[in-house]
This record gives C-alpha cells, sequence and structure tokens, in this order.
C-alpha cells in the first residue's frame, strides 16, 4: 500500500438523519475538489444500498449552488438506509467498488455505520485491494465513543432545549403534568439536554429520566406526583429507552414492530408517553389534568434551528476525514477533541475504525445526579457551549394588589 | 356613559398560549401607560379564577426590562385558565370588579374568551356599571370571526412548515409512510399550513386532512397508499379534528377525557396519530415502514420561532384595544384587516363583541381543493405574508454515473 493513492472516492449516509449531516457530506466533497489525488467523485444512494442496486451519481455534475444549499437542508441528501449487509453482501459491495476502481470510501454515521465500513475495511485487506476506508461521525444519540460529541447532537439538543423552554412557560401557564418523550435509545444524552430549558426563575424540567438509570413504574409515578404536589404542576423530560431495574424496557412486550437491526421500534409512535399518562392517572386516582407529548422526527430534522458550533464541525469531520484518508492513513474515523471549554474550542483528529465501531457510550456517572432523576452542573458546562446562547425568556415578578 | 372615564384597569390571558399572546399583553400595559384616564394596571392571575380568587398583581410595579423579556417570551405569563364561569361566577366576579373599582377590562384569548368578556359587559349594563370590556384576540386556530387571521396563527403556522420541511426530507432520505398529526379542532387553517413546506421539487405533504372535509378511514387508507406506491412515500398531514362523514372525529367512542368546556381531549396524546397507522398497516398487508408523530404543544408554545408579522401585530391588537376602549369604545373586539398583499400591510379595527363571541369561522371553501385533501393556492398566497421567509434548502440533482 503507498502512501499516496490516486483514484475515484464514494461518499455515502446511513442511519437517523442531523440536520447537519448534509454539511459533513457537502464539507468533505468540496474539500476532496482539493486534491488531485481524488479523480471522481461519487455518492451512493441510500447508503451501501445504493452500491449494491447500482444507483450512484457523479456529485461532479451538481454546482457549488446546490451544494451549499444542500448543505444547509436538513435530512441525508443522498439518501439513508438502515441496511446492516449479509457476509455475502459485503463481498458483493467489494466487487463493485474494485469494478467502479474506486479507491476512497467514507461513510457517514453512527456506530451502526462504523461498523459496515469497518467489515468492509477488512475484506480490503483480505483481497489486497488498496482503498482508504473512513467514517465520519454523525449521530443525535451522541454515544459515540472516542469523539467529544457527535455531530448532529448539538442541533438535536437545541431543538429539544427550546421545546422543553416552550413546555416550561406552557406548563406555568396552565398548570398540570406535563411529560415529554425524548428521543434516544441506549443512551440518555438527548434527553439530558431538556435541562437546558431551566431559566431565570424557571424549575422545569423537575425530572429527567434516561436509560442509564432504570426507575420502577411505581418509584416513577410517586416521584412525579410529589413534584406535583409541592409545585402544583410537574414538567417531566424521559427517554424513549427508559427501563425498569430489569433490564426491560417500559414498553417491553406491547410493541411489536422492529426496527432492521433487530431493535424495538420506538420512535414514530406516541405510545409510551400515553401508557405512562395511564400509569400517572391511576397512581393519582382523582382528577388531574395530564398530557404528554412525543417530541417526534422534529429532533433530528427541524428545519432552521440549529447550533452554530455543531454546523461548523459536522463540515470540518467531512473535510478532515478526506485530508486523512489523502494523506495515507488506510482506514479511521475522525472525532472532535474539545481543546477549552471558555472561550469553546476544538479540533478534529484521528482515531481507529475498531475503536469506534458497533459500541456505544453512556452519559458518564458524574453527568447524572445521586437519585438518578436529573442531571449535574458537569453536565451543563458540557453541553452548554455546545449549543449556544439560546433566546431570553423570563417570567414577570408578580407583586400582588393589597 | 361619559366618553371620558378614569379609573383602574385589569387584564387577564386565557385559552391555550402561543407564542406571541404576551406580546399582546405588554402591547397593551405599555399603552395603557400613555393614558392618564387609566390610574392603575392590574393583572389577573389565570383569567378570571385570578378574580374569583383575589389572586390579582400590580402590572406598574413591573420594570420595563421585565415586561419586555415576557413580550418575548412564549406561553401566558399572567397564567391562563379555561374556566368558563357560571352564572353565579360572573355576578360574584362583577362584585369584584365593582370592589375594586375596575373601569377597564380586557381579555385576551379566543371565542371561549370573547364569550366570557361578552357576558360580563352584559351584566356591566343591567348593573349600569361604566366599565369599558375588551377581547383582544389571540388563537393558534386561527378561527375566530371577523378577522382576517388570528394573533398567534402565524408563527404557529412557521413553525408547523418547518417541521413538515424537516419531515419531508427525513421522509425522502428514509422512505415510507409518515402521518403528522397537526392541532386545531374545529377548523383546519393550522394544519393546512403544512402545505408551505412545499420547496423547490419537494413534493410533500402530499396529502392534508382538515375538519372541513370529513373522509372515510378506508378512502383515507387507499389515498395514502396511492401516493405511496407512486411516489415511494407519503408524508400526510392530519388535523387532530379530522371526522368521518357521519360527523363524528375518527377516535370517538376510544377516547375518555373531556376537557373543562364538554369538549374532547385531543392533544397531548398521541393516540389519533397511532391508531391511523394502525389502519393504513391492515390495508396495506405487507411490511411497510410507516410512522407517526403528534406535533403537540410545541405549535403553540416552542421557543424562538414565530413570524415576525405575528409579533408585531399580537403588539398592536393589545395597543389598539386599550386606544379602542379609553376613546370612548364601551365594548368590543379588535380585528386584523388586510389592507394589501404584496407588499403585505395590514391595520387594527374594531368589531362588535357579539360578532366574535362563541362562533368559529372554518377554512372558506376556496382555500381547499375539490377531493377535500389539499389546499389551493389561493390559501398559499393566504397564508405565506403572514409567516414570512422560510430558510431555503434543496436537494441534489442526482447526475447518475454511467
Amino acid at each position: 500500500m503507498s502512501v499516496k493513492l490516486k483514484g475515484k472516492m464514494i461518499i455515502g449516509q446511513s442511519g437517523g438523519p442531523t440536520v447537519v449531516i448534509n454539511r459533513s457530506l457537502v464539507g468533505a466533497v468540496i474539500e476532496s475538489l482539493n486534491h488531485k489525488e481524488i479523480t471522481e467523485v461519487y455518492g451512493m444512494l441510500n447508503g451501501i444500498d445504493g452500491i449494491l442496486k447500482d444507483n450512484i451519481i457523479d456529485l461532479k455534475k451538481e454546482t457549488k449552488k446546490t451544494l451549499m444549499r444542500v448543505a444547509d437542508t436538513p435530512a441525508a441528501a443522498l439518501g439513508s438506509c438502515r441496511h446492516k449487509p449479509s457476509p455475502e453482501e459485503c463481498e458483493l459491495i467489494f466487487d463493485k467498488l474494485q469494478k467502479l476502481d474506486i479507491r476512497y470510501f467514507f461513510y457517514i454515521g453512527g456506530n451502526d455505520t462504523a461498523e459496515t465500513a469497518h467489515i468492509l475495511s477488512s475484506i480490503a485487506m483480505e483481497r489486497k485491494y488498496d482503498i482508504r476506508f473512513f467514517h465520519i461521525p454523525k449521530t443525535i444519540d451522541n454515544d459515540l465513543r472516542e469523539t467529544d460529541h457527535c455531530p448532529g447532537y448539538a442541533s438535536a439538543a437545541k431543538y429539544v432545549a427550546l421545546s422543553f423552554i416552550g413546555n416550561n412557560f406552557d406548563n406555568y401557564s396552565l398548570p398540570g403534568i406535563k411529560i415529554d418523550v425524548v428521543m434516544g435509545r441506549n443512551a440518555g444524552w438527548l434527553t439530558a439536554a431538556a435541562a437546558l430549558a431551566r431559566m431565570e426563575g424557571m424549575d422545569g424540567p423537575h425530572l429527567i429520566y434516561i436509560p442509564e438509570k432504570p426507575v420502577t413504574l411505581n418509584r416513577f409515578c410517586e416521584e412525579v406526583l410529589s413534584v406535583y404536589e409541592n409545585y402544583g404542576r410537574a414538567l417531566v423530560a424521559v427517554s424513549e429507552g427508559l427501563k425498569t431495574p430489569d433490564g426491560k424496557l417500559i414498553l417491553e412486550g406491547q410493541i411489536k414492530e422492529q426496527d432492521s437491526h433487530g431493535n424495538l421500534q420506538l420512535s414514530g409512535s406516541g405510545m409510551l408517553g400515553d401508557f405512562l399518562v395511564e400509569q400517572v392517572k391511576k397512581a393519582w386516582g382523582k382528577k388531574l389534568r395530564i398530557r404528554s407529548d412525543t417530541l417526534g422526527y422534529a429532533q433530528r430534522s427541524f428545519h432552521g434551528v440549529r447550533s452554530m458550533i455543531d454546523a461548523e464541525e459536522a463540515w470540518n469531520v467531512g473535510k478532515e476525514a478526506v485530508r486523512y484518508a489523502v494523506s495515507g492513513k488506510e482506514r479511521g474515523s475522525v472525532i472532535i477533541e474539545r481543546i477549552s471549554n471558555k472561550p469553546y474550542k476544538s479540533k478534529i483528529s484521528f482515531t481507529e475504525l475498531s475503536k469506534v465501531a458497533k459500541v456505544t457510550r453512556d452519559l458518564p456517572l458524574n453527568f447524572i445526579n445521586e437519585k438518578g432523576n436529573d442531571v449535574t452542573s458537569d453536565f451543563i458546562e458540557y453541553l452548554k457551549p455546545l449549543v449556544g446562547e439560546l433566546p431570553p425568556a423570563g417570567l414577570l415578578k408578580r407583586v400582588p394588589v393589597k
């Protein structure tokens, strides 16, 4: 294998969309134009399905104007997929890559995506075919290892925070109990972001439940009702992946559908929130104004709400992956390192594919309070600079008339 | 009754929140400071409940800085209520108003709120008590009569449009069927706003179902699946108030809870979306990726997304209500008149309380397509200037590699 490698590049997107995943795509494509080693720039439509089905487009045929507009467009412009290829399909993908004479392969996605890149790069080594394989990180779940945080997360966190700010004032003006279900199957990173909604004099969200800290339904109802008795209202953030102490999802046994990776389908349904509402109602036993919202796909694709830092870093992970590949790294992933917090500064670094593939990362213990129903100030300090300033809001002083 | 009337003013907020309802409050309060006829400025906490329970605050004790921040804060800063007072309570409210020597009464809300103001103003006439009663319009439902549109609507419409833009690109990148349930019990105004999501080359939302056009479950499933067969995907907007041709809500009989006005509880639950998903799945009979989101309270209180025109008009309806009252109008409501569309210009005018109280306004026929499953270009022309520019987004050209 030579350090200098000349040939075609192909890039794809995989997994759940984010509002900045196209910035990584366009960041990589624009950077590739700076390197004469890269002779053609192809895009696979709907991830590796595009290779298997010969749905490959020529990204050099797109104008700069189109690319720049696509960069600011939510979701995956190349189309995404959740297809985990079988060993036979991996061999077939490789046959196709070799036939096309592809020498640079970039795959934007989460840990499942990194695993696919990892498997394909192993086949390359077996076949002694000279090709560079890079994973470019992306996930609103923020659960990739090695990196300080994942592109896509801060923008989703901003959406969640703004949503909870609104819900907080809404719940304050029409008191009752409100349970909001937030995305995040394995880890509580996105649910934890609800804590950013606490502003001047506003205490909600009062409780934050995440998969890392299982809870019995009894305790959940007790804690929610205790807040309600104390404050006359309660705003609660619940992760869709919340578990009971036996390790089972709250709704396990009640959900029929599984996604293509064999996981239970959690998003795109209001079932968990509705179920929790019923439990709390039963536990209260009297008339109670209680509602639930499932924040839904807007968390990952709402147009127009994004973190500036996230947008910048998403571009840079695409760009730097191309630079690492061209400069001689044969396979790997890129990560974000936080250099300083005030002012926030970061840089993009290299890591091994094997360290990112398949595994996930939970919220560390110092980010979770002792009771397991809230986050700590350490977490706020971690998240705040990534999300950036939120628009101000506030309450009246409310001086009673004598 | 004299034209000039000197005395105290009280103001309250009622019904579901919006992101600009506090602008009407602060617009009225700031204007009141310009009129020496208004001696004190009180706020009722949680609408008329604040009068009944003696929870009244002194708004002159709030700093300008606090007021200006509150103006930009979602939901009702005075607290809201959904309480429709009984005849006995109306008399009691009046006893309290007279004891406080209140001469100006402003109530911000929808048609139920206008009705309360209307009833109270009738009692004033019976008692021959000199007091000015004004309703200040507010509702994301946009279903008040007389006015061109309602403060709060355009910002909620903007949220819905941005949500559907995201969902459209999300659905394009991971194809399947997506059903999004939008607020609006009686009228389809807010659901119709999903049509603004159609941008350059994007066709979704493909279908828009509103309460004005009932549909059988069979036809609903057929139309959704027909889009799916033609486009390989389908994005569908459904009003929470959608009815079957017998005039019943889709979920009627399945929902237990009623709100305090005797209406079925629709919001704060994912039930309708989940139910429709099951119906379409059954009708298809094969494996199908189909999801639903219920857009939820974010539609009325998401922080940071609002229409500039809406923010301005919400301020002005508060301000002008005070001016009408001080200048001698004894009771009424204010409305927005559209003077021109390009460029958009409007003015605030006066109308009778009786014309706004209780009644609602449906989407007119020229805003609905013939099949009853979409809006017309007339509607887009009506809504677009109110919402203002949306951030651009776009697709790749996708030129295949030979």
